[in-house]
């Protein structure tokens, strides 16, 4: 039986999703509450991506495969039992036949927040990017933006030292959008390289700030991630949604 | 010289606001930080009023007198480099002459937030109460709560044990809203007995489920705390604000 379970996570105390030997994974507690609710030691746990270290979710998809068979609608609640406090099961059900978690997903948005106050706003402790050093222009970033919409080679927005071949990836849309001190972007494509978000980010706010003259269109064009600006920290991105377009098995998953 | 300083602080790790032998309080990280500050260590710090254990603060005003004269620009964001991550400075000023913490305060918002959401929220842990049994009704809440507004003795919803003479208190104003799953309630009034709005959103709760039959006006009428409903957890309460009408000095609080 194939269940498929929407988590909500706070990334703070975790090193990323993907299971490690000596470190605490959302992957991993996920695994554990999984094998104890359906008393399966061999249930798996399948995600719909990696996330870094201190890297939020609203919404992260994954798959739990097991023999077990359970009401789709005692899932979510008997998870909840087994996780900790920063991790929880917001929904779940048997999954479509042929659903696969990473490779049936379709498209993701990611949030990035910043707090863009004078102070440091307790509530927002490793949940948002503190940036008191300037009042940034949300207007200036939403147009520097906009040329990233479309397809890419996103090559410039890539971590150094990434393997992936094919770097070609969709921007949907880019929301920008300021709510008293808070900033918040919002990215929408149909898969993200490695840091993307992050070095996105960084590379708006270097533009906002003066800091870089060139157009985002021509960093883009030179793919090469030496163009781009620094990798924003990770404790502002939130992956609030993933979507499955016609939950058929597909291996158009771009990660 | 006295100084008027706004917090905002995350009150889940501290045994409320007042001082203690062998537990955190925010007083006790404010006093330290101001005295690290002004090198100074007879500085006294003298808040608005009590908070609980695990109380939250948006806007929570305390004054420091202190010989030691620091420009009031440079007082926040010193104090936040001597205090934790979850207490902030984000004011500052010279305090208006007369002006008192607690005695020239004229009035006060609490806010009460519930997560009425199905599943817990990772994000709102200790920061809400969590509150899945049913969906709350948001406009019945509502007007049961109108029967608070105006002068009245509070007397029922005073916790037990609590030895103030005066209870009559007036409230200004109470606010109820939903935004999705949370459910807000804010209320405004010149001064709170001991627990108040916890017990009033206790009662309020067992009003909207049918676990109380009686209006909100008779149990305010008979004046006796076993009449009113449970305490709500001091999770869902921040203080959001509190005013200084006129600034002068004035015995007028209540607390």
């Amino acid at each position: 039986m194939r269940y498929q379970v929407t988590l909500m996570f706070d990334g703070s105390r975790y090193s990323g999703w993907q299971v490690q030997e000596n470190a605490p994974t959302v992957q991993g507690e996920v695994c554990r509450a999984a094998r104890a609710l359906l008393d399966d030691p061999s249930a798996a746990v399948t995600g719909c991506g990696r996330t870094d270290s201190g890297v939020h979710a609203r919404e992260y998809v994954c798959h739990i495969e097991s023999e077990k068979v359970l009401d789709a609608d005692k899932i979510a609640g008997g998870m909840n039992r087994y996780l900790p406090f920063d991790i929880s099961v917001v929904r779940a059900r048997q999954a479509p036949p042929g659903f696969h978690a990473r490779y049936s997903c379709v498209s993701k948005e990611y949030e990035y927040l910043i707090f863009n106050g004078a102070h440091r706003n307790p509530f927002y402790w490793k949940r948002a990017y503190f940036y008191p050093a300037r009042r940034l222009d949300e207007e200036r970033i939403a147009r520097a933006s906009e040329e990233l919409i479309g397809s890419h080679d996103f090559r410039s927005f890539m971590a150094s030292g990434s393997r992936i071949e094919d770097t070609v990836r969709t921007m949907y849309g880019i929301g920008v959008r300021r709510d008293g001190d808070f900033l918040k972007m919002t990215f929408c494509a149909d898969g993200f390289l490695y840091h993307m978000v992050r070095i996105l980010v960084g590379t708006l706010l270097e533009i906002d700030g003066g800091k870089k003259n060139e157009s985002i269109g021509r960093i883009l064009a030179k793919r090469d991630r030496g163009q781009a600006g620094f990798t924003a920290p990770p404790e502002g991105l939130y992956l609030n949604r993933v979507s499955y377009g016609t939950e058929r098995s597909s291996d158009g998953s771009k990660g």
